[in-house]
């Protein structure tokens, strides 16, 4: 690595300690005295103890190093390590592996951009050997790094038709503040064979909420590779740039305008501490669950090796081999020059794992969280620090695990009850304007809710409109005025899970159980009709492509048909769909096509290493060449086969004056169940709360 | 009132006092010091304060004083007064009268049942007056009391047959438990023009949780009013008594087994107590909400007169003017003898309030909450009391009401998060096996939710089988065998609810807003299609039949069309669903003409003071000719009126293993949510929590 390399290295090594700076400075007061870290907190001598543990200070470091002296980047004038991330070993090995074994060999897996072209690289960590991944032929490009971004979004601001639009509008570019917005694809000339993204601009003037302040109908399109301006597009300069008046949403600027003091303070008291264990960093024990958790550059969380113990075998069984957020698809309703391309695919564009940010303690988790770091790459491999990236707490809302109370007809007094304490795993990731908060809930019952909340600022447009009785025909304007010249355009979010669910070991099937009407014959019953629960196993892959229905409703059940429970019913768990939303985007559009995973809410796979991205490994730019789609079109067998279920969490969102000037969180989740997993309720045995347990507790005293 | 009347009063005082004992035994140990309740435990004193407070002891003792010289009552053998509750004053008076105005008078409504038939009675408070209200020809009884479930429990003992059939079985007849089950109507002669119940019964042997243990295929048809068996259906000799091993969940049997410690106490804090209080009793304030609560028999939870304060003008806001569970429907999916009239309609037919319980304190509410009790009335008008029947209390689970972090990409550092506080109203009602947990949870957002969780034991069927390998077709089951000789059957339930949706004044307006597929024209942009919304505002009950359907999406929002915000959006609240189930019955099957309120989701009928009761006044035995359907059928305008909406929550429930023998809570709930009701976030200016405002606890010292 020298010459032009080595600078660029250098400006890199730059820009990386400035983010970290910045990054670090946020560094919240220390966790209650209870939640010890139980590692050391700058993570220079972590040491890999699990082999999904995620790569280490030390494993980048060494990467970096053998990577310095590859010939692809040798000859190379400009390069970026786009994606660094433990290459998990195979799965079979994995789950023969205990703890105590020597660790399998640990390879870090590579993309790398090098002149515009996209390349894989497995990088032994144990010889120093590198590989290539055949690519194949597929579309699109890898996750941008923060620092490509940073330096694109420099790029406009150096162009001279730019500043004097900006000048034109009458805006100081002082206050200019621009974001970086993936194309999507739409097979269009300018942005074929080149790597492109699009720049839209904000004011930021009077409000640090400039998303509130769009310059509208400006957008600048440029070549991510040459870092120049390729087109802009300027046709909204009649638009005036929104006001903002007290869209500034910092307590320190609100409390100006007076607290909205609402409740006394509460808070979840553990006065014996937190009963979850964190093992080696990464294994967290809590009540009949353990799982490994790591954060992850793209996908954010990810659960691996859940298992929940059995309370008659005390045995720990399998439940899910990994769970993560595989893609997201967030299409804006709006065809129009500065809108249409807006069809954001975030894991696979931005990463979803590098968008979140260091959670705030006391606020974004209850005081008894215990919190976990994570150590990320810049596009050199030189390692970097997330802190507090996940948050692990208990949590007691004041709900019920399970209840009865007999009626005093029966002449015998029973009331019993049991509170309902979960553990929540919890990331909190700023694409942008959108703050998506993603939880894991473990519950004693061997349930699992996996839950979305999405908060942040919207996406508005601008408009010349302040008062809807200006508006000629509201169904022209893409979405509700929401404020004085600002539109909430209407917009779809879309959450893929991948779910290796591995119900007491890899091979299961897939089997809807079908809620069918039943008439029953003359004479039969003094009722016409009943339900049936019609049992239908999926063979292929096809079977399994589910869009649920209202009106035609299924269980959907993951289940081992070699495990047996005493009475003979197959061990299973089901996944739960609540509230949810599909899209209704035409099949052909680009952006649907790209993100053709919501074209089913459950999809089943048999489990493929290399399909872990819904939306395909290189999502940027991608055409729809690589989706889940099209891997479950080929119609393989899924029976008594190690396979995956995929599930779609949905939001149709049509914005209203009350997501203004920031969202009060609206939340979604689904759940997976067991099933005839265990022989009976699993949480028979379990106390009720007593007096003696709880707490004393008294007002903190002010200093 | 003398002789045989005397005589049966005393019968019914005496049965009256041994329930109150036994609910009275129930008293939960004192809540916490913080939490006091305001005011007299004993009710003696009572006096109402609002023109909705439930009717107190002492006007229920005039209720009875003034009905015993009644020529009704005098003239008749038997009589019992199955419901008397307040008659609400008209609306128009309630929503005119303000605290420190004359109480409006009070009136008491009873429902009685005079020689087997039904009557309405307005009973005047004040002048001691009774009028007749006209009943119209409409089928069906009303509710059941305790007293007279009491006297039929005890009919088929006396029987022979019975009595015969149950030795034959070799079942020990002290051990046999007996439940009273609403028999539907299915036009049979025998139960036509008389009042039935059917009895099934159970064995106790061996453990409290005799529904594990079904007397399988015996069922006593028992007429009511003349308190004798009609016909015992008798055909499941064959179908031996499960054993019921480990069934008796009650704590002190299941900790002989070993305790399942899975962790530490956890409790919710509020060193400085509760935010809110409860205003002569009944008047909740917390936060930015208030609300009448009081417990009904029939409905359960009431709650009137919510509004929530505006943030900009601090004015009290007018959300819904009454909202409560106005009915339930429980259909088996078992077409044979003993089952197929498994139909409940809990509400109508038992009392969802009066089979509500003593909530347990620490288990069934947090160490925070406020209890509440009711006051309800005997058969013979007598008052009785039912403590601790509704808690409330503030809720922190450590959910995130909105935040934003900023990427560090944009030089500033901003990371806003704020901690959900909820308010949570709380009833459990044990109907029979089922409980129903009934939660109101109000937010500072403005957000209502409202949550059903389901828990208690499953209805389970007797067969001879106790292994899967010995059934010849599953279909012919009716459900799962959960553990040997037992079936889970296959069953939905449905919690209409009643939601008289006052937007800011009375004249309200049903809007669906549409989301629509769009394509778009050749060479209008580079998208095929996108997603608009299309506003349609129904003029008749017609147009808000509504089936959900996740493929033509729609909001449903109650706006009120003449108060618009300052830029010009109608205010409004939406219905926003969650996962629920449809009826998939046939819509002539006798049941689901009872229950037609299952055949949409959403309904919006013109406000009537006497449609409250969506499967009827009188379900019990209802043909169903007075449910929400025949009124929604007469298709009244309902734009710009005064309009109720009612939304059905469902759910299907395939029994599995897990449910056996208690099931673990299964949830779900529906959100009203206002949608350009506020100017913008109604708590943008809600501080984040700071350290010192949290409580120092320390673990309880054991005495």
């Amino acid at each position: 690595m020298e010459g032009r390399k080595l600078r660029r290295s250098l400006v890199l090594s730059i820009s990386i300690s400035l983010f970290l700076l910045l990054t670090w400075l946020h560094l919240p007061s220390s966790p209650e005295n209870f939640i010890k870290k139980p590692g050391p907190t700058h993570h220079e001598s972590d040491v890999p103890h699990h082999p999904l543990d995620p790569l280490t200070v030390h494993e980048f470091n060494k990467v970096r190093a053998i990577l310095a002296t590859h010939p692809l980047f040798e000859s190379s004038s400009t390069y970026s390590l786009n994606a660094i991330a433990l290459e998990e070993p195979d799965k079979e090995l994995v789950l023969k592996w205990k703890r105590g074994d020597p660790l399998l060999p640990r390879k870090a897996s590579v993309t790398a951009m090098v002149n515009g072209k996209s390349h894989i690289l497995l990088v032994d960590l144990n010889t120093s050997e590198v590989s290539y991944n055949e690519l194949g032929s597929t579309s699109g490009y890898p996750i941008l790094t923060i620092e490509e971004t940073a330096r694109i979004l420099e790029v406009p601001f150096k162009n001279v038709e730019f500043n004097g639009t900006i000048a034109q509008r009458g805006i100081n570019m002082g206050d200019v503040k621009c974001v970086p917005l993936s194309s999507g694809w739409y097979n269009m000339p300018i942005e074929n064979k080149r790597r492109v993204i699009k720049v839209q601009c904000f004011s930021m003037k009077d409000s640090v909420n400039f998303y509130m302040k769009p310059i509208e109908g400006l957008t600048v399109l440029i070549d991510m590779d040459r870092e120049e301006v390729l087109h802009i597009f300027d046709n909204g300069r009649g638009i005036p740039v929104a006001k903002g008046i007290d869209t500034d949403y910092r307590y320190s600027v609100q409390k100006l305008r007076g607290e909205l003091h609402l409740f006394n303070p509460i808070s979840m008291e553990q006065p014996k501490g937190p009963s979850f264990i964190v093992e080696d960093g990464h294994l967290v024990k809590w009540a009949n669950w353990e799982f490994h958790l790591k954060a992850d550059p793209r996908a954010g969380i990810i659960i691996s090796q859940a298992k929940v113990r059995d309370p008659d075998t005390s045995e720990m069984r399998s439940v899910m081999y990994k769970g993560f957020t595989s893609e997201l698809f967030v299409p804006y309703m709006d065809p129009t020059d500065a809108w249409y391309f807006k069809t954001y695919m975030d894991a696979g564009e931005y990463g979803f794992g590098l968008q979140a940010m260091p959670l705030d303690p006391l606020n974004d988790c209850p005081r008894n969280a215990y919190y976990m770091d994570a150590v990320f790459a810049a596009a050199d491999a030189t390692p970097y620090l997330r802190p507090n990236i996940i948050c692990v707490f208990e949590t007691y809302a004041g709900d019920i695990a399970w209840r009865h109370a007999e009626t005093p007809f029966n002449n015998f007094k029973v009331t019993e009850v049991r509170p309902k304490v979960n553990l929540v795993v919890r990331m909190a990731a700023s694409v942008g304007n959108y703050d998506y908060i993603v939880d894991w809930e473990f519950q004693t019952d061997g349930l699992i809710r996996s839950k979305v909340g999405l908060s942040g600022m919207l996406m508005v447009k601008g408009t010349i409109y302040d008062h809807m009785n200006q508006v000629p025909s509201e169904e022209y304007l893409y979405g509700p005025l929401l404020s004085e010249n600002l539109i909430g355009v209407i917009h779809d979010h879309y959450i893929i899970y991948y779910l290796d669910l591995d119900i007491d070991g890899t091979d299961n099937s897939f089997t809807k159980v079908n809620i069918k009407k039943h008439e029953t014959s003359p004479g039969e019953s003094p009722r016409k009709s009943y339900l049936k629960a019609i049992r239908n196993v999926a063979k292929t892959e096809k079977d399994a492509q589910i869009r649920l229905s209202l009106y035609d409703p299924s269980e959907f059940h993951m289940t081992n048909p070699s495990k047996k429970t005493k009475i003979g019913n197959p061990v299973g768990y089901k996944v739960v769909p609540s509230g949810t939303a599909a899209s209704l985007l035409d099949p052909e559009d680009p952006p649907q096509k790209r993100a053709a995973f919501t074209n089913n809410q459950i999809w089943v796979t048999p489990y493929n290493k290399s399909e872990e991205w819904a939306g395909g490994l290189f999502a940027y730019q991608s055409k729809g060449d690589d989706t889940l789609q099209v891997w479950s079109n080929r119609d393989r067998p899924i029976e008594k086969k190690d396979i995956v279920l995929w599930y779609t969490l949905g939001f149709h969102h049509i914005p209203c004056q009350e997501d203004y000037p920031i969202m009060p969180t609206v939340s979604s989740s689904f759940d997976l169940k067991p099933v005839n997993f265990f022989e009976r309720n699993p949480i028979l045995r379990l106390p009720p709360n007593f007096k003696h347990d709880l707490p004393l507790c008294s007002s903190h005293h002010l200093p």
